[in-house]
């Protein structure tokens, strides 16, 4: 391991070089979302995805986010609904991801999330079955379509393959397909295909994010119960604790 | 009243300018987007907005939605939520509405919306206060900002006058600015400003939108409950009506 | 024959809608570019396109061009370059065509084009060899590709086949491909493919474009001898007159 | 003086941001044009912007050039033309220069610009009368407009400020106005504002770019007489070199 942290100048122009990507393609991106939050790097082994440099094509897990709402929706719920709001609200994410990164293995117990692929394509890797809580009851309706076999020779982060194991479906979204839909408790992961002459940029539209980041870290929860509440679950522990802070030096 | 129907030429340059628009600005719009549904003329009275056409800049209650998803959002949930699932889910529009033209005063018991200007300006019509519905206890929690005093001279649509009326506040929404958010329960219309020179496009981000349309009439519902459920509640009778069916010749 | 002239509605509804699209995709469009020779009908016979409308997909030859820039260049000018001066300049057009619709076949002695895509996908029909002009020398460096041939089936507009039958070479342009070059003094026309979901949108640099329309009849010549020249030599006569002049009714 | 040089990592970080910004404005970036001539620093005492990066809004000379097309449109022309063809043809270009850096004080003998901003703000300082070669007549048309003075403030890059001195007149460019025409002779230099969010991205449609830079070395020469031809004249000398070659280590 070589690096633990990225420089100021590094984050800065990551994230302002995505900034004005978004703003190119229209994404509302206001002052406030850009912050020290917006680019994550997953654990302290991926810092070193700045030795060779974002436009290195090698995979490492780390990209951008940029929230332009996060709403709870709790306004207007009937009372009884208090101990399910968790899993409603609307959230709307611009992500940007360089050729050769990830998002890393992960899920959510509440969020429900679709795609919309912007510029670039995406590899979506994903498990078609739910993960179970034992001795909960859920709903189904629609589930996961099963997917394609994943396409040979995708360069994993090293020292992370095993926590993309059970991510046995594969999907290849572009710019004008459907809306892709992940539902909440299933596995998933997804990169920016390393020979891309862009970074991949995807509009991710879902239900809340609960996520305690640095910039999030004041806001007020609408509901006591929501205080602290991470609702994402890396399948690497090194990510987990990467996504909320990132090491800027 | 001159006319209760718009003719299929009418009709479908409409909507395929409007999709081609809609493309324009990249909104993933699909051929199945493209339907019977997407235009909608806000009762009998409101077809007369074709006499002069969509250029005269009259006020009208006429508008096209491309939706690009409705995601019930079901799966997943515990079985608990089943009863306040209806107020969850995730639904994405386009909307475009020409100049001088509008969605009119209308109320959602369940959908908390949000909204996203594309192309031109949005002016927002809405009560601050939501609708409250007797012995039903409901949460609160940032409620809707008090907004600005309506512009001199607004012209609205003839004989729809009256369903404005409980709309006080006023907010002129431009492409760039925060995304807008429009709880529950609470009345709003907007419309494109008579003196654009581009039809007004937003994008819509909201929980699930409940609306027996044509096109959604085939649809399996993801909850016995949710059969049927019409979640627009229109101030007038006749765009309520108007809502669901557009007539065309 | 059925019509010899274009409604105003019609022509207002065909150009705002164009000049939306264009804005769009961010074409710089003034409101003095919005006029009425902006919108092109080529010839009495073809404003049978109305009858059933632009979206019938059918073969007839009618456009839009919303021209952004027409800049002699002659400013700075050596004065022995004033007798070639009107081979020269700049000028940068959007141009857009509706599915199944053509820019008729011409040519320009001066005017050298080039092609770029931003919706849609362009069918070009051209001469892989230039006109001749008996006793007069010209210069020669590229050259025209020679393309490939016709596709099967292309709907030509009644009437006017002969008029195509010199154009042998064919070319399908698409959004990011290189930009096409077309050379002055050879034939060329194009279409948006009927099955488009969107009308044709290309932007043009070419050259100074001579051409005594409505919109230009009070310019300024920047030499006197530029002042009525009209550098559109279609091949069909009723295409040639049909150019300068929409009536409008 | 720090550097004498941008490493590998920075060019290409910096070319492919930029490609992608472009992509994402849908200019027609084809692989081709994403090359080493394409970043461009103005002399040897420039790559010191290089030490604090481009987002540290520091003032220097340094920029972007995507070509996407340079037809000298020599094809056709008459052969009596062939003296002045030099100042004709078309160059289409999107430049993107970063918050506080410039595109250095020149002028071109031949060519004559004009500009579109497609994203961010562009300030434009310029010679309102053009420079004379002794003895020459040339043509005059419309001329420059005189413009405003400077804005208070402009931070210029060290050691450069002399070279900046005849540029008296001030123009600031937006998003959607109309094409602004550089002519020929007239010194001319532009910058992004320090405080912009997003770097300055602009449409360049000019007459022929005479500029024998690395990646047009090998290109061949439509007339004799425009081998080696460079008709970018910089004020200051070391802009001047460094226009050609840009030093990768």
């Amino acid at each position: 391991m070589t690096r633990t942290s990225i420089t100021r100048r590094e984050y800065d122009e990551w994230v302002r070089e995505a900034a004005a990507l978004g703003t190119a393609v229209r994404y509302p991106i206001t002052s406030d979302m850009v912050n020290d939050s917006a680019g994550i790097v997953f654990g302290a082994d991926q810092y070193d995805a700045f030795e060779n440099g974002l436009w290195s094509r090698e995979p490492y897990e780390a990209m951008i986010i940029f929230e332009s709402l996060n709403e709870p929706a709790v306004d207007g719920l009937p009372a009884g609904a208090a101990p399910y709001a968790d899993y409603s609200g609307l959230c709307d994410k611009l992500m940007i991801v360089h050729p050769g990164k990830f998002c890393p293995p992960h899920h959510h117990a509440r969020k429900t999330e679709s795609y919309e692929v912007v510029l670039g394509e995406m590899e979506v890797f994903y498990s078609p079955t739910p993960s179970v809580e034992p001795g909960v009851e859920v709903l189904t309706f629609s589930g996961m379509p099963e997917g394609e076999a994943w396409p040979e020779g995708v360069a994993l982060p090293k020292g992370r393959e095993k926590s993309y194991e059970q991510l046995t479906s594969y999907v290849r979204l572009r710019a004008g397909d459907p809306k892709f839909v992940m539902h909440r408790k299933h596995l998933h992961a997804f990169r920016c295909p390393p020979d891309s002459d862009v970074p991949l940029v995807v509009r991710e539209v879902s239900t809340y994010s609960h996520e305690p980041t640095e910039a999030a870290e004041n806001n007020l929860a609408p509901l006591p119960s929501w205080a602290g509440v991470h609702d994402n679950d890396f399948v690497s522990d090194a990510a987990n604790t990467g996504r909320l802070r990132t090491a800027i030096s």
